[in-house]
């Protein structure tokens, strides 16, 4: 072991290549595999899980990592530092840890399922305690190693070097405007009339238009694949990047801007550069980093006035034509406001509201300053404070609805605001260098966004922690101004 | 480790799990992989493979099957013995050799892909002297630790039990008779109208006639599915089968009868015993047994009249109806019977001649009675002497046809035409007890067919070495008769 560095390079090219195994049977799993593939298969995937962590934390590792920081290449630095963040998050935790974990999250979640059907708060909490008490078991030991907060060492492992320092103004700042407007949309929009597509849209058509959008969006079918699951995602290697969609015969709306979303995904995964692609130097970024790309192409393009007009004539050569497929009528369609109960039906506007909800919620619980008995009623209380809406007594459209909590992933949530505004950030920076950015999307000119996103995303794969990232990215630290002034242009000012 | 036998049961139920991922994103390969994703995939699958090798020939493994060999209990003594035929192939070998055979292989594999092509045999040659060198020494050093002949200990890698001095009477017997049956056949088959079905035949409609024919054949689909791959092929595991098919506009005849025989393959995997599936006991007998089920499926059965006249109305109902669909001309579609150059294009009666013209040549290379320079006249002459063909000079249909011995796989050939006989001795059997059993098949209750398979192959899995199997399913040792017998009253008697 003269080479610290060439050690650790050789323990996580075996580690990427059983990742690679480990996607792709994951893929197949939720897109193709037969209901009774499963037994085997869970079994299978355990296994090679247990062998990777077996080899993440073999004792050399530790050692080499530790050796190998003592470097002045800037690259290895940064190679060695996401190593040591993968490694950390696997041998910090002792196994017992891991096990209560895994078994409590396995529970809670099989549970859940029916729990949230039957309204079955009391149920849910019996299970969701030791959870809870593993996850703060969790945070505490990552976060005496980090020095951060114990919540902000969950947030971490999502979003390298972002801390509730950095969230809670921003956060703050979102709550001090959203909700109103908000209100102002829902008024404005309660005026329109917007006409209803009409079905059947047959699947196949479906897929060919997603397939064509796919292809305006820069997809590269030698590099992956498009396929049906109950749940899209994004999921294979970036070598062979496998993305999903589900079809309704009766409504095309969803799944089309789904495949745009998952094609946000995707792009960023087939740029990742190849010369990393074996070392955690070369994974995306982070969630919210890759969140931020599934909503550049969904929000800030996908549903932009200039990219319906784009493919309005290609929605019609695959669907017919009909009046609802006018522009303004598309645009009305995919821009429509509603405060909802459910987070993942939200649109654009009250989604960031559904999200930090969550995120005060989670953080107070990680902390120690709520106990899980007493979200049902914080839920309530911000729900109606923030989108209006009375959940009182309704877990099932509550604090039940989402999976997340139900296996321990806290810390989890604010990438999905963080996404959004990071993607109009983002968009920000590609206008100031394209101020006449809407006409070339009109035109079917996409090679502004793609060439940005490219330099300044894509190539830089996990180069930087999240705040530098975006300082490069954008020459500024992330704020919400940019996504305000993107929400009232779209939702107030058209 | 105090008990031997739980050691390696739990070292086998790794491996099987290690298989498993093995299994599957091969399948994906083959059905579902895009271009790009080639090179990480077959980095992902090597280091799979030398995960495998070292779980396999860890040093615990080969001193537990030697203890666990002492046991009264029949069961764990074939569980062992099959355990040990798994680790004696990786164990005995040494590395350098394992690697050179390796590297040996996929160089002349890859090259004959063009060479074949370019007829060039003097260029293959280079490259395949190597290659039987190293299967030379692979089969010495097998011969040495069973005690077989160097050619018999490959294939009993493909075959356990058999050898050459149980196949070569039973060749010998086909040779003497089944040269002048073809020569019979075609003369009868000349005075024939046969009516070509007028495609095109849509895909869709191939695929959903596909589906229901192997409903009709039993497949459980909520183990399994029907994909499209360039080489059909029965893949998967066993709780999970997937075969493939591949579709021509033009022409339904060859993809449909690909479907029955992939489906014979899979119900052999699908109705392994679940108790023993993790370990080696629990895997298909063999590749000769594998094929005679397949082989059941398309020649016993799928290309027999009653089978052809079942489903005549939904190849009609699929497809259309027109006068090539009448059962008659459907049965001489796929009785059509014409000496030709290339193995994987013959036809039932000729394809024997083609395996025992590999057999005779491979086994004298491999016991050092010829020389790889010596096989293209050896070639031509059998040819001319089994199939009334001149292949002189043409080595692209000629020697160079095949893949099998571009990498190495000598000891496989024979696999083919052993399991063509099995089929016919099972179809027997289960006429003996079923003397109405073509009145059973066109009436669509196919149950006498695979309660018989189930019992005595499928159950069984590798309980028995291939021998013994056959006895104990059918009370007499394998012959030729009953493959003779059906041949003459298929293609002379109707």
């Amino acid at each position: 072991m003269s080479d610290p560095y060439a050690t650790l390079v050789e323990s996580f090219t075996k580690l990427y290549r059983y990742q690679h195994l480990a996607s792709i049977v994951g893929w197949d799993q939720a897109a193709m595999m037969p209901s009774k593939g499963n037994e085997a298969r869970s079994a299978a995937m355990a296994e090679l899980a247990v062998l990777m962590h077996d080899t993440l934390t073999a004792a050399h590792v530790g050692a080499a990592i530790h050796a190998a920081k003592d470097t002045d290449d800037a690259e290895q630095q940064a190679s060695v530092r996401e190593m040591e963040r993968q490694w950390r998050a696997a041998a910090l935790l002792p196994g017992k840890l891991v096990e209560a974990k895994s078994l409590a999250g396995t529970r809670c979640e099989h549970a859940w399922r029916t729990q949230r059907r039957a309204n079955d708060w009391a149920g849910f909490l019996v299970n969701w305690q030791p959870v809870v008490e593993c996850a703060r078991q969790e945070a505490t030991l990552l976060a005496e190693a980090t020095g951060l907060s114990k919540y902000d060492a969950l947030v971490d492992r999502y979003e390298p070097g972002m801390t509730s320092a950095r969230i809670e103004p921003i956060f703050d700042d979102l709550k001090a405007w959203l909700p109103g407007l908000i209100q102002e949309v829902v008024a404005k929009q309660q005026a329109e009339a917007v006409i209803a597509p009409v079905g059947p849209f047959p699947i196949e058509r479906q897929r060919a238009l997603g397939q064509e959008i796919m292809a305006i969006l820069g997809f590269d079918f030698e590099g992956g694949r498009l396929d049906v699951s109950t749940h899209p995602f994004c999921g294979g290697v970036a070598e062979d990047v496998r993305i999903t969609t589900r079809y309704r015969e009766d409504d095309f709306v969803q799944a089309l801007m789904g495949i745009v979303h998952e094609t946000g995904h995707a792009r960023y995964e087939q740029r990742l550069p190849r010369a990393w692609v074996h070392l955690p130097l070369g994974v995306a970024r982070s969630m919210g980093i890759h969140e931020s790309q599934s909503l550049a192409f969904e929000m800030q393009l996908g549903r932009s006035a200039p990219f319906l007009a784009l493919i309005a004539p290609l929605v019609q050569k695959h669907l017919g034509d009909q009046p609802a497929f006018a522009v303004a009528n598309l645009v009305k369609l995919y821009t429509r406001v509603e405060p909802g109960l459910i987070r993942v039906d939200a649109d654009e506007l009250t989604y960031p509201m559904h999200v930090i909800l969550r995120f005060e919620i989670e953080r107070a619980l990680i902390e120690g300053q709520i106990e899980p008995a007493d979200v049902p009623a914080l839920w309530d209380e911000k729900m109606a404070a923030y989108l209006g809406r009375d959940t009182r007594g309704d877990f099932t459209n509550g604090c039940l609805q989402d999976i997340h909590w139900t296996d321990g992933s806290f810390g989890y949530f604010p990438s999905y605001t963080l996404g959004a505004m990071y993607a109009a950030q983002w968009f920000a920076a590609i206008r100031a260098q394209h101020p006449d950015l809407d006409a070339q999307i009109a035109g079917g000119n996409l090679a502004p966004i793609f060439t940005w996103l490219d330099a300044n995303i894509w190539s830089q794969a996990s180069r930087w922690e999240t705040p530098a990232l975006i300082e490069r990215a954008t020459g500024a630290p992330l704020t919400a101004s940019h996504f305000q002034k993107h929400l009232r242009a779209r939702y107030l000012e058209t």
